[in-house]
């Protein structure tokens, strides 16, 4: 598919006349894209375009046939609907044919898309939601500086409507705190956004001093001043903190029929116009940029030896001691940072979400971005970039901050492991806005995404080991309180799968919970046990994969009698999950018990019979099940 | 509940001396709050307790017999850990007695939440989630700016810790582009966190650039000096910007024992500490604040007539003409412009979500906020604490963005209509970044909140229609392409409908759908007929509340075969809200197509097809269905 030249070695860097002509190139070749897909973002490609030409010729450090090379320098473009410009690039690169783009480019199956992902080897992380790119190159920078310690630089190409997405200053504060020379954000400042002027228009004192504010180098050129342009990049680095390039350039610059001109974003030419413009600019042409070997002394990028999570030796539990979930997480992390391409990332919550103590064990591992969730998960999604292994943690309730972070690490095929804490009504007297009551949901709904809600401290080292190896997005939910430890040490849980805490050969119902229902559950098993009702109790540690089979099966069992316990609201969690699995099955007899209430502030245990999830409730559940399923037969039409 | 006093009338304003008596007062009602909770933020209420003193005693214009005046200031704890604080401030304004305080804090089913909510009729808006407080002020302030044009001031209490997230600067730099002088942040630096110092400290300096970097008013004071902290709070409003009062304070202020030591955040007192901090200073007192006449004049708040929505005349369209629905959003945003509470808010996407519309229909009512949803989303939060009745819309994929602000629009009680366009596979080439594929499943995790998904025109018209008098969070989502018109003009749609599209007394399977996919699903049951197996066809337009009897009734006529077509991802949408919906009915034979796969880019009915949501997959669904049932009740088990 990609077409792999092997040209000339060592050739000096182009002149500005040639970087010239990889200018119009690269304009032409974005408004032939776009024009033959009928759909893409031409003005917003000849903004950049001699940015790019001159970043392409004389700066970036990038070996085009081997794009996993662990020196290579890395481009975002946050401004990922600048897609066209970004594959003409590639071809300039000679990584790509002119017929494969001007063919392929928006097509269904095709890499080429209309915003890139890591689909194409050389995109490290998908963008087209502003305001995310910057914020995942800080985590590619992070690993840059203190991790791989290597002298490779990161450049952003940005937009400037995304300057007024808060992310964006998140990473601005981040990447300044954390002395990122090595990153390079090129903002290209063409005035106009998708409906009209931007918030600040070409006024580049402003941006100036907002940059400057927030701890980076503020460079202002003129975008399409080739000298000035090159000047500019050759000089970041030199100081510890990070360059922002403030490009002053025109949107659509080369077609002069629509410079500077409102209401041609997200707009192909008709083919006429391209067609003059094409000519305007000096027709089609296939400059290939010289292959160079690098141009600066590199650090060397130490070998990360794959040690196997398996063999790290980790914690173990007394079974009926009290240990919290997230007690149980932090140290999980800490025997899991054995592998030194775990990293921990934290916004300002550690002593919370206990994943602290990683901190402890493995300072130079453990980055605090402050309370900025979604810097925090842009950190997580560069780090993966760069093969570590990420682990990012705040209050469940919390991630919702980050929610299209997450749903953007699924495109941008990020291997990341989210611990959400305080889970639900259980965490008690701070009240619902710390309560994680839709994270099941959310996280279920990402693409690939593993949904992992363990009850006890065994379950939950023994699952934070596993995420270790998962792809994807992987989310573990954990709970405030300590409660007994239920399982041995060893006992295996494998991702889709669930534990039956308690069953017979004659059960009337079973009952099904994660997390600290589970515990629930098993204290109305023992009363139901007093009346004579016996009770299936499922542990579904494993939310997304759900152990469908086991849990047809019980269910079967007791003639479709299933009461679901979840603290979360009745929507898109455990509940729905459980019975999606159970579509097929006959008879269906459900009760399901989920915070359908907004909660206020109590004691766990308030706060849980408040929402009807307490033994008592789950009783009364079945007593309602049985009343109204004497037999299985009899259910339903 | 509330201890509501009527005492002393136009008092003349506290001086200094007993201002310091009343940040006592505070300081020993938030210990002791606190400490009978055993749980709660005293540490983070003793940095600020001078603040607030010198604020309600001498700048605070409140009517606290009658905190629904139109013409009252505002107070918002964007700190909202600092309720005991807060709630202190009640007391001292007569509106609580000391006795309901210390019994009712922090306990199950008592208003005196951890963190505020409008439960209590003197919180605006609930906080609790960091870097909410402040966008949520900026709604309010563009409310009395530019539509009560009243004299009201708006003034924030915001923490140190949360100038680490992105959406303050969103707030910051929205605030100052709508010069909103009406509104006063005021930052209680006091340098520690929650788990440590802050990115800054007590680093006024960068403060200070930063937040003239964005326009806003900077005014720096010790937060502990009376005399300078009502000098600060005096100034306000005076030019034609934001003032953000910068107060360098310490945490645990009049607690010797605790005073700028880590580890004490959110951690009460032990009893006999508390005891002594108490006498400490001074000892318990029960000073209210003379109650004053407005201190300075005031602009009238006008009346705005509560205008019927059922009187406007809403758009119609001829049936099988091609309209998009969110064109039709649009037109019916316009025709609800006619109440001159309906706002429309955007995120610089007006001429993609259509609502652009309303922008030339109503421009005094429309506010762009520029490539930030969630400071879109805030401000509808409020816009709604006035009163309004605010739209706001962006991609139903970039509403993902604002998932925090709209899960605590939920507690705040906010009267909120998003809506988001360019909703699954649907949008075609763009690709899947800006596909919403996970805000079903986001949107009804949401407690109280409303789900619309209508398949054309004429459904979105009346359902936008009766958007406007819902309560809570009410999401309708959008299609980008244009589709035929199904319905007549004038045809109605409850919430909580569904429309039967084809139907006849001996159908074989029940095909249902929302939006796009009642098309698909129009079509597939046209493909059916030929081979001789009738579908019924379902528009399940109210995904939340959902109508379970019509669905019930549909599946048990077709001996429970039913096909749920959703351009959505498989969890948390459609699927699982008609599954859980038909639970008790047996016997259930599903198929649920959904877009399982990572959809790329290509025309709408490519990825359609790429995702098998395309009328022959439903047409094969049904084949299989019927191959597995040729009688209900060979089903299951």
């Amino acid at each position: 598919m990609f077409d792999l030249r092997d040209d000339a070695l060592s050739d000096p860097r182009w002149d500005l006349d040639m970087v010239g002509r990889l200018a119009g190139q690269l304009r032409v070749d974005a408004i032939r894209m776009s024009t033959r897909a009928g759909s893409g973002h031409p003005t917003s490609s000849m903004s950049a375009a001699d940015l790019m030409a001159v970043l392409l010729a004389r700066h970036l450090d990038y070996d085009w046939q081997a794009p996993a090379r662990a020196d290579n320098d890395h481009l975002i473009f946050s401004k990922g609907h600048a897609s066209p410009l970004l594959y003409a690039m590639y071809k300039a690169a000679g990584v790509v044919s002119d017929d494969e783009l001007m063919s392929s480019y928006r097509r269904p199956g095709s890499p080429w898309q209309g915003h890139p992902t890591p689909v194409l080897p050389w995109v490290d992380v998908a963008t087209g939601s502003l305001g995310q790119g910057l914020p995942d190159a800080v985590g590619v920078a992070l690993a840059g500086r203190y991790l791989d310690r290597a002298d490779y630089r990161v450049w952003v190409l940005c937009g400037d409507s995304e300057l007024a997405e808060g992310s964006m200053w998140e990473a601005f504060g981040r990447a300044a705190d954390r002395n990122l020379s090595n990153l390079t954000a090129i903002v290209d400042i063409n005035r106009l956004g998708m409906r009209g002027a931007t918030e600040l228009g070409w006024d580049t004192d402003r941006y100036e001093a907002r940059v400057s504010a927030f701890g980076c180098i503020p460079i202002v050129v003129d975008g399409h001043d080739l000298a000035a342009v090159d000047s500019a990049l050759g000089s970041v680095g030199s100081m510890d903190a990070p360059t922002v390039i403030l490009a002053r350039t025109v949107k659509g610059k080369g077609i002069p029929a629509v410079e500077d001109t409102n209401g041609w974003h997200g707009k192909p030419l008709p083919s006429d116009a391209a067609d003059i413009a094409v000519r305007g600019l000096g027709g089609i042409s296939n400059l290939t940029v010289p292959r160079r070997e690098t141009a600066r002394p590199r650090g060397g990028v130490p070998d990360r030896p794959e040690m196997s999570a398996t063999a790290t030796v980790m914690p173990s539990y007394e079974k009926g001691s009290k240990v919290a979930t997230r007690t149980a997480y932090g140290q999980a992390l800490v025997a899991l940072g054995s592998d030194p391409r775990v990293v921990v990332v934290d916004a300002e919550v550690g002593n919370s979400t206990q994943a602290d103590v990683f901190a402890e064990a493995h300072p130079d591992r453990y980055f605090d971005l402050y309370t900025a969730e979604q810097q925090m998960v842009a950190a997580a999604i560069g780090l993966s970039v760069r093969g570590y292994v990420p682990f990012a943690a705040t209050f469940g309730a919390f991630l919702t901050r980050a929610y299209d972070f997450i749903r953007m690490a699924a495109i941008s095929r990020a291997d990341i492991r989210l611990a959400g804490s305080h889970a639900g009504v259980e965490i008690g007297p701070d009240g619902s806005s710390q309560m994680a009551l839709e994270d099941l949901a959310m996280m279920r709904a990402v693409h690939g995404s593993t949904v992992l809600y363990p009850s006890d401290a065994v379950s939950t080292v023994e699952l934070v080991r596993q995420m270790h190896g998962l792809r994807g997005v992987a989310y573990l939910r954990t709970t405030r309180g300590a409660y007994p430890v239920l399982y041995d040490n060893g006992e295996p849980f494998p991702v889709g799968g669930s534990k039956t805490l308690l069953s017979s050969d004659d059960d009337d119902v079973v009952l099904a919970g994660a997390g600290v229902t589970v515990h629930i559950c098993l204290q109305a098993a023992e009363s139901l046990a007093l009346e004579g009702i016996r009770a299936t109790v499922l542990d579904l540690y494993s939310i997304k994969p759900i152990d469908s089979e086991s849990l047809i099966r019980a269910v079967r069992a007791t003639g479709g009698r299933l009461v679901v316990v979840e603290d979360h609201h009745p929507e898109g969690g455990l509940g729905e999950a459980a019975v999606m699995a159970l579509a097929q099955t006959t008879p269906l007899h459900l009760e399901h018990l989920a915070v359908s209430n907004m909660p206020s502030s109590g004691l766990p245990a308030e706060l849980l019979a408040e929402a009807h999830l307490a033994t008592p409730d789950v009783v009364d559940a079945v007593h309602r099940l049985v009343a109204r399923s004497g037999t299985a037969d009899t259910a339903g039409a």
